[in-house]
């Protein structure tokens, strides 16, 4: 019989089922919290249960946040003519970061995907439509440069098209292939700046 | 103004503190977390509260333990006459999972290291010489291959020589300069059989 603490084995799981973080990582974190204090760690819990309980989707562009519309949705200084479409909120954060954009966003919160049976109707898609009235000028479809994100792009551009929309999307200052998390600064920039209609 | 989000930049912190975590791992993590069920993430701050409150140390071998005394210190099947000394309780682990070793164990929690200021008092070494008894026969030495690991074996050694209780030391199965924690456990068997005793 090996040895065996419970407790700490149910907490290893739940650091295990974070996306990315293996067996041998997760032990070590269950380990670190072990090392904390009470109050520390009784910190890190309620960090957890208040970040789940106050972070909810905005109605309006479906980004996280803990107001009724989130800061950017209810900022009458953003231009409300340009909407920058993105994959997800890590994408909409690397993009905010950059300070260039004074524009709106929406986060699809996933692109469309037939091998993994992501169909249009599971991302927020129906949202997009939706929004789109008449001060709606130009959508910026950043999805990533990969297969996807393209088959994402070309979707949205044939859906907005009859509304009179122009539809542009990202330069390819991107590297192909990359995650737009992962983007410098400076390429996102270069990238919002050399934005192309999609035809 | 950066797109900010108080609770979710809170969780960050949380996860950025555990060794090794790095701002953008951390940050990973916590959206993982934002996109958990109300009860899944219920149920990861309970597990950190529970894991937390439930374990302690040993008061015999300082290993972590949510029993009053440790499963291994508590068993009479042990051999009591041989106690085997670890820098750590991954190392703990490490060795408890090759199931061959049938002594007890002793967990520093450290190893003396001038250089970072860890001087033998700060850690669990007069616990170990206080618990040295008639029974006890030999101490195995199973710090890691390292500067500070071979000073503590050294130490040791010297500290227990003038009680008559012979100190040995795990062959060199264990790659120099690596971790007992990512020994294998073949590599870990060998160590056992192969321990010299120190002069």
């Amino acid at each position: 019989m090996a040895y065996r603490i419970e407790s700490l084995e149910r907490l290893t799981e739940q650091f295990a089922r974070i996306p990315g973080i293996g067996k041998k990582t997760a032990q070590r974190m269950a380990f670190s919290i072990i090392s904390l204090s009470e109050e520390e760690a009784a910190e890190f819990a309620s960090a957890i249960i208040e970040a789940k309980s106050s972070i909810h989707l905005c109605p309006v562009c479906q980004a996280l946040t803990d107001e009724d519309v989130c800061s950017i949705c209810s900022n009458p200084a953003r231009d409300r003519s340009v909407i920058c479409v993105l994959e997800d909120n890590k994408a909409f954060m690397s993009l905010e970061r950059v300070r260039q954009y004074n524009g709106l966003y929406h986060v699809l919160h996933g692109v469309i995907s037939p091998m993994k049976g992501i169909t249009p109707d599971k991302i927020k898609l129906r949202e997009l439509i939706e929004r789109i009235d008449a001060d709606t000028k130009e959508i910026i479809v950043a999805t990533n440069p990969t297969v996807e994100g393209e088959t994402t792009a070309m979707y949205i551009s044939r859906l907005v098209a009859p509304l009179g929309v122009k539809v542009t999307r990202l330069a390819y200052g991107i590297p192909v292939g990359g995650d737009l998390e992962f983007a410098d600064e400076v390429t996102l920039h270069r990238a919002i700046e050399g934005r192309r209609e999609l035809n």
